[in-house]
């Protein structure tokens, strides 16, 4: 007989809607506590979801062929042959992540840090999580002879782990396994027969394109589940779009089998408007990639200027490479916070910041690590502006740091962070 | 260790998907097998979805404000008073409905027969399905007192029944639960301590306005969870958008939590442009009152000239009062159908009447009958034609059953039928 299992609320979602609740009661907090994308709708889909209401029939468990066919593609275009009849859609990559851990079954291998529902949701489907630390510098993907290691383990005490799910780039660190990692994961994964899913919803989202994320799907394609969406590349939260890439083979074949049966049971099938204007977007015509590319500029021309205030104030931090995400460690203040603000761990840290300075970030707790360590995580997404017309500007602007709102925000989290590692009492920045 | 559950597709939209392939390949099917209403898009909603497309933030894990405010009041219009805080908007009824078996626990009884998935749901959850039958005529609702001593044998047995999923009106009887069974069945549950899951998705579908569906939340309040959408009463299952409306007290506080809890981690958010349009239909003003109005009518006078046939053809049914389902049962053509179609059992009739009349069907042991029994499906709702134009007359005409493509429709199952119960070899109605 199943208990219900006492998982939390997403710690994202929790503390977005606690930030939003602070704003309409009008604080003045900056909220980077989610990874939403605080960006406007591309009007061209727009136009599509516009076109499409209509679309009133369920369709597919699966997903159109339209939008399958478009998955499958944008893949290709990646090195990543996909056969669409291997493609699932579903509302959100979310929802296919949890039907995956229930199609593979067995306890799930986890990174830490990693996002806060891998964990949740392993839980959810009666496994237990196995939690194996990252390398320094490389989050989303489990150090491979710790993974060795701890798996081995997990099985001589009797768990039965089947499958690692890995972030690449990484979602809480900002940062992108090196596909030397990611080739050396891939292997032991093959040794240990574990499944790998390897959730890529920001791979559109590295800075740098001569380094863009190796999918573990190039080393080991017979066992690599990839998910994406339009969550973080399109701003598409709201929509609730994800689709799944399963292997070529008896393995992908049979997951696949499993996975619609599954999606057939809990969700139907995706929200058949959105299909539509899904398949637009990944079929990539040049106005979409182009304000993809415009989107990750301004993503990393504000990480980073975050990240030097965090970095000024004498936190460390591995070198931020995608994604909107930064992970700072405050170890190197630990006595100054201890003795001057009687801050003694990361949740403490976070609820300074976050309830007296109305800087919402989270602690490194969420995302699974000792309660102990002085991290956080800061997306800086929603400082693009409150309304449609300065995000718009954002986008535009040659320099989104000279935007006078943009300025402001950045300009008082230095503050904030200065004041707490220099003084007794950071100054309040709403006096 | 969990298994993969061995969960099947779910066997309406398995069916849909086969029907559908079909006619693509040119076959003349005439779908009988899920409940899609075929009907379009009411102008307002799409109106309202288009409206909505620039809706791309997550917003509140519980759906929006306007939403969940807008289904208290059609609650509170049908004698349920709700507080909007206890409402939780999710991307259908049907994951809200596993979300509530995970969030409530143990084992879940479940009527027979009774929709398709949510045995498959309670298994997913890692609960085994406790079934009890119902009352003759009073689909949905299992029979009082066998439920009774069901629930006593099953916790004699080490089972941990905690909850009772009930379908008022009913899927796929067509039928709606007497006031008095309902009674009596809240106080069962009451005196057993179980939750109540009423999934009243049909209730704006009972033909006679006097006699409307009975909830069990008038009798148990304090342990009833009902949940619906605009899935059926507006067609809009493509979109996917249903509530669930949770008890007052301090049970249905603890289930709100962790439902809530478990939709942040499972899906996240409902998808925002249609929050939009969903709450306007649930605030119910007069174009969708009446267009709801005309869509019953239509169900109405289909499903009873389909199951005249069915009668006709010497199948014995309980009258349909409300859906667009009928559930005939060929036990008086047993021997006749044994002799001259060596079809012994559900599964046999309905293969035959789907792959060689193209008439499909779903046998009883989709709903959890046994595999013996020669009851069956129908769902008449795929019947008002193929195209939008032809689907608006159907709902416009004063006689539906005047315009020749449905007139064609009921003809050619009445055809079908009779010569399946007549002549050794049913004519080919193609030919």
């Amino acid at each position: 007989m199943p208990e219900p299992t006492p998982v939390p609320m997403s710690a994202t979602l929790a503390a977005d809607e606690a930030m939003a609740r602070r704003r309409r009661a009008g604080e003045e907090v900056l909220s980077m506590t989610s990874g939403e994308i605080g960006l406007p709708v591309h009007p061209a889909l727009a136009e599509r979801l516009a076109a499409a209401v209509g679309d009133n029939a369920y369709g597919p468990v699966a997903g159109s062929k339209a939008l399958r066919e478009a998955a499958a593609g944008y893949w290709g275009r990646r090195g990543l042959g996909t056969d669409p009849g291997l493609v699932v859609a579903g509302p959100g990559s979310k929802p296919l992540l949890f039907a995956l851990l229930l199609a593979v079954g067995g306890d799930v291998v986890v990174p830490v840090p990693s996002w806060v529902s891998y964990a949740a949701q392993a839980r959810l489907a009666g496994a237990r999580p196995v939690a194996v630390p990252i390398l320094t510098g490389q989050g989303g993907v489990p150090a491979p002879e710790r993974l060795r290691e701890a798996v081995a383990g997990a099985r001589a005490a009797g768990q039965d782990p089947r499958c690692v799910v890995v972030t690449v780039p990484d979602n809480p660190t900002g940062t992108v396994a090196s596909p030397d990692t990611v080739r050396r994961l891939a292997a032991v994964c093959r040794d240990l027969d574990l499944v790998i899913i390897s959730d890529e919803i920001y791979r559109d989202l590295v800075y740098d394109a001569s380094a863009p994320a190796e999918s573990p799907a190039l080393h080991a394609p017979e066992r690599t589940v990839v998910t994406t969406g339009l969550t973080k590349s399109l701003a598409l939260g709201g929509w609730r779009t994800g689709v799944a890439r399963l292997p070529d083979g008896d393995l992908g074949r049979a997951l696949h089998s499993r996975l619609v049966s599954i999606a057939s049971q809990i969700w139907s099938s995706p929200t058949a408007p959105v299909q539509r204007a899904a398949a637009y977007a990944f079929g990539e015509p040049p106005e979409i990639t182009e304000h993809i590319a415009a989107c990750r500029r301004l993503h990393e021309t504000v990480v980073c200027a975050v990240a030097d205030r965090f970095a000024a104030a004498g936190a460390v931090l591995a070198p931020v490479r995608a994604t909107s995400y930064l992970y700072p460690d405050f170890e190197p203040l630990r006595e100054r916070l201890a003795r001057r603000h009687g801050i003694h761990h990361g949740e403490a840290l976070a609820r300074c910041l976050s309830e007296r300075h109305g800087l919402g970030v989270l602690p490194a707790s969420a995302f699974g690590e000792s309660r102990h360590v002085l991290r956080l995580r800061a997306a800086t997404s929603r400082l693009y502006g409150d309304a449609d017309e300065q995000r718009r500007a954002a986008l535009a602007a040659s320099d989104p740091l000279e935007l006078p709102w943009i300025r402001a925000a950045v300009d008082r989290i230095g503050t904030v962070l200065t004041g707490l590692s220099e003084t007794g009492v950071a100054p309040d920045p709403q006096s």
